[in-house]
């Protein structure tokens, strides 16, 4: 393997920068884990020994790399990377989905999957152009939950339609005429939900692909913040589950 | 007025950077608004020049400031800036509160209002130690919805307390016992809803300051990020106050 860079999209792998979403992508993708890198400040830490006794289990090389650390995570203070290779995974037909429509920000897919699996939501689709979901600032904000889920990125939303034809779709849009907690009432079992980018929304046919959805804001903001939205439509949608 | 200097806390005025965030400065507090800060690139457009109108309607200095627009915003795309006397207000004693013990981060503390607001909730406490509310970080994320919201900051949560004693408290904690879905069944019409610092918590004592609550995550994730827990927490009382 060659000198580790900083981390470009083209690459195929990437960075799972601190010590936390390190033990995360040990845990749960020990095959696609080529290297741990330690930072020699953190020798002997706590959590630092919990991840070197991990990958010694698996086979993965442990390497002592201050600077590629501060390269790849941008700060002074990061004591541990795991460098995985990129992987894919097919969202289980049989669950409910997420799925985030040209998201633009790595920090808000980031925090998107780890609401997810915290509410017990583990398929999610992003559709392109969006942020990188293999960018280190993607898997810190995630905290590592990434290595959990199964994600797939799609070049359209049809390709996701059409794998998933069996489903109730509910896009998340700001002009829905019908309020979250009316929707939750009548929902099947198998759902998607669907957000939109950050600044547009989601695009106007999507009301036609299924029960649009209106979060019961008022017009002080102009919407809520995408995380915050993704956070309030999902946990609506698994409390009314159980 | 001196020349304007990046930000500091010690300052005692701020920046709102961009054009909405600038315009919302102008519209609720044009008696705080000291001078609009417009880039050259940026005269003639729509935005820009409603935000003129509306400061020489006020009696606001304008000024086309590019370089201390980059220095503010830190971006060379920074359109507008409004510079503002910084204030305080007290949250109304008949409405619910929002209260953030030691939140560490500005971007959280500006997601936090902007979601308050939208939700229908104008009166919010901060606990110090904390980040800088007037932080132009800050006014960012909350997209400027600061301007139309009670917010004042308290040194110490017993000053909070004893200013507002006829309350019910609902201290959000990972080990509560009463998950919120029960909580919001029986919540009186005055509450104030504690939110922890980011990496913390609540320190345990708050337990018995009130109706401790957990939201329904799973242990997968280690907690749900401070921002979405607040958003969830808000959006269930308000939903069921309607």
């Amino acid at each position: 393997m060659p000198s580790l860079t900083a981390y470009k999209n083209e690459l195929d792998y990437s960075y799972a920068p601190g010590i936390f979403p390190s033990m995360e992508c040990l845990t749960y993708r020990p095959e696609k884990t080529r290297r741990l890198l330690i930072h020699s400040s953190a020798a002997g830490r706590d959590g630092t020994d919990r991840l070197c006794a991990l990958a010694e289990k698996h086979g993965i090389r442990v390497e002592e790399a201050d600077r590629a650390l501060a390269r790849i995570s941008g700060k002074e203070n990061c004591y541990a990377a795991a460098v995985f290779s990129k992987f894919e995974d097919r969202p289980d037909p049989e669950k409910p989905h997420i799925v985030l429509h040209n998201p633009g920000d790595s920090g808000n897919i980031g925090t998107i999957l780890r609401t997810a699996l915290g509410l017990g939501i583990e398929d999610i689709a992003l559709i392109r152009p969006c942020a990188d979901l293999f960018d280190p600032k993607t898997v810190r904000a995630s905290m590592g939950s990434l290595f959990r889920l199964r994600v797939k990125v799609y070049d359209r939303f049809e390709e996701y339609r059409e794998a998933y034809p069996e489903r109730a779709l509910y896009p998340f849009m700001l002009d829905a005429s019908v309020p979250l907690q009316e929707v939750v009432r009548t929902k099947p079992p198998l759902w998607t939900l669907i957000f939109g980018n950050e600044g547009r929304g989601l695009p106007a046919e999507f009301a036609a692909y299924g029960q649009a959805v209106r979060i019961e804001s008022n017009d002080k903001v102009d919407s809520l913040n995408l995380a915050i939205a993704a956070g309030i439509g999902i946990y609506q949608f698994t409390i009314h589950n159980s």
